[in-house]
């Protein structure tokens, strides 16, 4: 993409009233537009990161056979009346609002209930199961405050998967299964190595649940962390946590964190409320047993923008960056540089290798600052060396690091 | 993918509440889940459709230098209030609600004010224009009625685009542009010679806008086409519409349409209320010159369903078919009708070719019926006869024709 006829612009400030690091600097490098308050659209480097996130969690999900859908924002207050979390008390974040007929309707902060309420229709018989279903929703939740840019807003996008089963031990295997899909994702994020499954609180039906956890100064959360094991345990349930983990207080560093993730287990207790039944081999009916699924994907990218962006700006690992190449030239309209510049444009369009294209007469300190701010993986510079010699400055956003390298080597890597 | 992984069962029955013929295919076949009165879901085949309805404009928006965002949901009442359209006098369709702190907030029902509210920290100077921007946004209106299915939602997906051009002979070149590119749209979805450019009413700024209207007799207007000119004109500028065209009553035929996109001219009308100027090259600083493009991604798809299928169900153009064939296997498991079909399922993934395989065990019969309900453009029936010849029957959903296909040939289609 022609960096001359992206509309969006860098910026030096953020808005006086923006003060997560991971907002300012996606508003500074135009990613993200602020319409108010933990609402935020994404503009079109922003969106492609977005998509990369997705696409990433998509093929996760589809391994482990999730089939995407996509429900409604819409949601009937006699559906969430059945499970008692209609009322505010119960749950503080709706958004609800009024048919023209005077009904009241909300809008989806969580979609359990009218997942469970259709899957009605598709299970009769322990031959309909497993099913496993999920969406990449954006979910409204009227939080009281929202001062942490992108990682709690008050509409964000999630993943939501859930599970039906025919047995507790059924449940399990997806269970794990789904906590290795979880663990292959954010490993290909790039935030494996500061990602854990952490004990979290149960509800009703189990002792706990599973948080993913990534180590994070702006996180919301304090979690107890043993590297040893590659696993931490949630404040609220540190007690039971050690006992579980058999592991004692000493052992464990106080760490923040972010929740990029969750795996609950619901048993029967939904399947009862909602009515979702199956009949089993011998024709007993049972309740169906539910599991949930969360990944906060705007969430993650805040998260993403938190720990790897620097002084300069930001800076995005290969695998969710918009492109992967920032090639900047340094010529001015018609001149060498840019002839070259253009033609090692053309040729990576060609080979279909993603890249932004700073093609605009401006100066050099001025294109590479920029190019720091907007953080992609590499970036080749186009100047009066490469026209002479024919190779090319490629300097990696993350380390600084300069290599030289040839056409060919670029089109090749 | 295989039948029997896919959770979504078809139906004899649509529920009897739902009117509208796609949306009672669309639930009947599993593609759709009504959730109330005009907010549907979208389930594997159903979202399939979208995402390639959604691809197809994608791409043609792309090449007239659309850039894609995603906006929000969540809607500031001071920015309506500016262009007087947060009064439900002025617009009856808003869904509203109230953030914690007690301020009223909007449910996105049309995204101009705010897409061009964003746009003032991005154009400042002629340099930065033209500019245009698109999204694919779930919008909620709050019709009274909503009794046509996914033709007319409370809750639906549209492609909105805006324009903003330093003078109105940019906008009308880029108009132009918009009107070929829909017609590329439109071509390509199959529906091409039954979608007509049309008359209608232009607001404040401009005599006339235009719609797509595809004759439809599912559709909510009424035209008057000119079959020979390809154009038509909307009931509510019949007068002034002959008079442009330069013809009479009589050449006119009286038709049933569905509006499939409209594009519409705003001049500097918005960008005036708004504050959207830009300084030209003289230094002088004018009104940004707006216009938008829209196309119902999910109308189109009940409007698709309208027109092609017929009475055993769902008929898909290629181009936005869940996929593009149905392998229907007659075999039982482990015999050897079954293990070709096993293998041909095999190759046509490996090929990367979009199959659907039934692979249940069923009477045969009871697959056609379902198969013929789904609507799969090519029908590749697997049965003792392809085992012992090689040969299969393909069948063609629009015309039943059944073709002899060697396994080659399938392949090399």
């Amino acid at each position: 993409m022609r960096q001359s006829k992206l509309f969006t612009k860098t910026r030096r400030e953020a808005p006086a009233d923006e003060v997560a690091k991971n907002a300012q600097l996606l508003i500074r490098a135009g990613y993200i537009h602020k319409e108010m308050a933990g609402v935020y659209a994404y503009l079109p480097l922003g969106l492609r990161v977005v998509e990369r996130i997705k696409q990433i969690v998509r093929e996760e999900m589809n391994k482990i056979d999730g089939q995407e859908i996509i429900m409604t924002a819409l949601q009937r207050k006699e559906l969430w009346e059945v499970t008692d979390r209609w009322n505010d008390k119960n749950v503080d974040v709706w958004f609800k609002s009024q048919l023209k007929s005077g009904a009241e309707v909300g809008l989806g902060w969580s979609h359990e209930e009218p997942i469970t309420d259709m899957m009605k229709h598709f299970i009769a018989s322990y031959r309909d199961l497993p099913a496993y279903v999920y969406q990449f929703q954006t979910k409204l939740r009227n939080e009281l405050r929202a001062k942490s840019g992108i990682m709690r807003g008050r509409e964000f996008i999630m993943k939501d998967m859930y599970s039906y089963s025919v047995s507790e031990e059924e449940h399990q295997n997806f269970y794990g299964k789904t906590m290795e899909a979880y663990k292959r994702v954010f490993e290909r994020i790039g935030l494996g190595d500061r990602t854990f499954p952490t004990f979290a609180s149960g509800g009703a039906f189990t002792q706990f649940s599973h948080e993913f956890q990534t180590l994070c100064d702006a996180g919301e959360d304090v979690i107890y962390l043993h590297r040893g094991k590659g696993q931490a345990i949630n404040k609220e349930v540190l007690e039971s946590g050690m006992e579980q983990m058999g592991v004692s207080r000493d052992e464990l560093e106080e760490v923040r964190a972010a929740e990029v993730g969750n795996i609950f287990s619901f048993g029967d207790v939904k399947s009862k409320q909602l009515g979702l039944y199956f009949r089993d081999e011998d024709g007993v009916e049972k309740p169906v047993i539910l599991g949930s699924y969360g990944i906060g994907i705007t969430r993650l990218m805040g998260t993403i923008v938190e720990i790897f962006s620097d002084g300069k700006g930001l800076v995005w690992p290969e695998s969710v960056a918009p492109f992967k190449y920032h090639l900047v030239s340094l010529g001015r309209e018609g001149d060498d540089i840019s002839k070259l510049a253009e033609s090692v444009y053309a040729e990576l369009v060609e080979a279909d290798v993603e890249v932004l294209y700073d093609d605009r007469d401006l100066r050099a300190g001025e294109k590479f600052a920029e190019s720091d701010l907007l953080g992609m993986p590499h970036r080749i510079v186009v100047g009066k060396d490469a026209v002479a010699t024919g190779v090319f400055e490629v300097v990696r956003r993350v380390t600084g690091a300069v290599e030289k390298k040839s056409h060919a080597e670029i089109l090749a890597s």
